[in-house]
């Protein structure tokens, strides 16, 4: 995330106390914040405040609408590193950002209160915009996550495979699409003082899901360093993917059966050479390239959507550039 | 807690959705809130609105500070069960208010998740009191809770069990004293527009300090039917209490030695009947007593410094009563 955002972070979280233990709590609140996300969605709210009028500072001229909205960004920030903590021990992930999760180097309990904590300062974060508008947005935000996060681990503990796209769709617009676009584009208009238009909704979530299925891909063969988490890491998870649900709607029967014993069972059971041969089998079925088609329809719907949304706004040099950056989350390749 | 805060929790909370798994995301955010807790935090903010000026609503009159203090006071009950859903996750509690801890019934993906959501929906009911002055206040309430929290959690998690009554009463102090006892108490001079009596912070903390005193009495020797937890779980828990410290102070050797062996393990190695044995060494050794007596003298101090506070409060009466009922938090025998 960009420099002004970090240092938000830093003047607003705790960093010092008597006690060192306590020291260590404001230390891992810190962690994740400065593993070096790349913020694209503080960025896109931003560029969606420029879009709508509102004015860089400059060294010469302090812009309290732009003032507002790195707050309103720092917040965003600061929802998605507690919910990273957070769905790190859900899912019992072993990578964050190329670092252990929080959770594996200091425990589930220490990690879930720090997680609790940073959930706070997000809270306070918001306090600092100033924007009275803005605090229905993040409660909707944070309720659309919980439900699409809910829908996601009740599949999994329930061992539901017996899903349509359309299925994957709801969750993955509930659990993605609110906290990555949606809710950034509708921020950015209310740090201008105006009010969202009403088709970020939909553009929102139909680009919102083309990134989640992109993000599901290189989970399966992405670049690790690159990704950030461990190549293969859903299927150790047992998370319902597109490609997994295509690929079972056509998988011979023996196959599909050994996939779907692997998947209903426990993480630390799981074996990888077997995860391997899974891996191989969605790889040769065709299911990415079917996912990916899936994706690219969805990206061009939305991303005509948002062209249609962002048409009269006062910035049109930024509003190109906020349908760029939204092609390239829809269309990402890392 | 009272009938007009359980109506505010079912119209603040989402009910129904289309999709079953949600609505369940929903029960288990309802769950906890409607099992039956005291509200005695509650009790005492709206106490305090009153001593503080604020007029109770009547059916014939509506009094729009006594509404925002029912919402500050909302806001306090959800902070409690969102808290509680993630404490039992973190202790691995079996039972909460007589019935199995949330993530015992639906795993701890699902409770944790939850936890959140009611997280994110406290703050709602905190935007319906409609005081800005009041967030710093639960920003700081949960800053301090977590703070206490993670004192409570490091030092089971690094076996630290040299500790003094000073660390101990640092830590319930941040862990119970705040919520329990000084954020209630302030946010009742808030919610009568008032600016909160510098005094409430220390005789808060004297009086929380000895309620959790109590709490960690109640824990060893409660009848388990009133006290809503099991009784011992503090020690299959391995938590620090004023009774345990001073009991290691002056124990035999031989018997500190298998008390701190069973305290390092995890909580499914221990044996029911070592933990009976320590139960009863802990009880013949007058350890209880000796932290009843220091519970005794904080309370003694914080009543005596809440009531000079509360001296020159608009009504007496409800001054009067928040003494009774801050008498029966820090000397409590249920």
């Amino acid at each position: 995330m960009r420099p002004e955002l970090l240092q938000n972070v830093r003047t607003l979280l705790p960093e010092h106390h008597p006690r060192p233990e306590i020291e260590l709590l404001y230390a891992m609140m810190r962690d994740y914040p400065f593993r070096g996300g790349k913020g694209v969605r503080s960025e896109l709210l931003l560029l969606s405040a420029r879009a709508h009028g509102v004015r860089e500072s400059t060294a010469e001229r302090r812009s309290a609408g732009w003032e507002a909205a790195l707050w309103l960004a720092t917040t965003l920030e600061l929802f998605q590193n507690w919910v990273l903590i957070h769905d790190d021990i859900a899912d019992d992930s072993e990578e964050r950002r190329g670092q252990p999760a929080l959770h594996r180097q200091y425990g589930v309990p220490l990690a879930l209160n720090a997680g609790d904590a940073l959930h706070a300062y997000m809270w306070g974060a918001l306090q600092k915009a100033g924007l009275p508008q803005a605090y229905a947005e993040v409660l909707t935000m944070i309720h659309r996550t919980a439900e699409g996060q809910h829908l996601d681990l009740a599949w999994v503990q329930q061992g539901q495979w017996n899903l349509s796209e359309s299925d994957y769709l709801d969750m993955v617009r509930l659990k993605t699409a609110y906290y990555t676009v949606v809710t950034p584009l509708r921020l950015g208009a209310i740090a201008a003082g105006g009010q969202p238009d009403g088709r970020f909704e939909e553009a929102g979530t139909l680009l919102g899901a083309a990134f989640q299925i992109r993000d599901d891909v290189l989970n399966l063969i992405g670049d690790a360093a690159l990704y950030g988490k461990e190549i293969g890491g859903d299927l150790l998870e047992g998370k319902r993917t597109l490609i997994a649900l295509r690929w079972l709607e056509t998988a011979p029967q023996e196959r599909r059966e050994l996939f779907l014993n692997e998947m209903a069972k426990n993480r630390p059971d799981k074996r990888p050479e077997v995860i391997g041969t899974l891996l191989g089998w969605l790889l040769e079925s065709g299911a990415v390239q079917d996912a990916q088609s899936v994706a690219d329809t969805l990206a061009e719907r939305g991303l005509k959507l948002l062209s249609h949304a962002l048409s009269a706004a006062p910035d049109q040099e930024a509003a190109r550039t906020i349908l760029a950056l939204a092609e390239g989350l829809a269309r990402r390749q890392k």
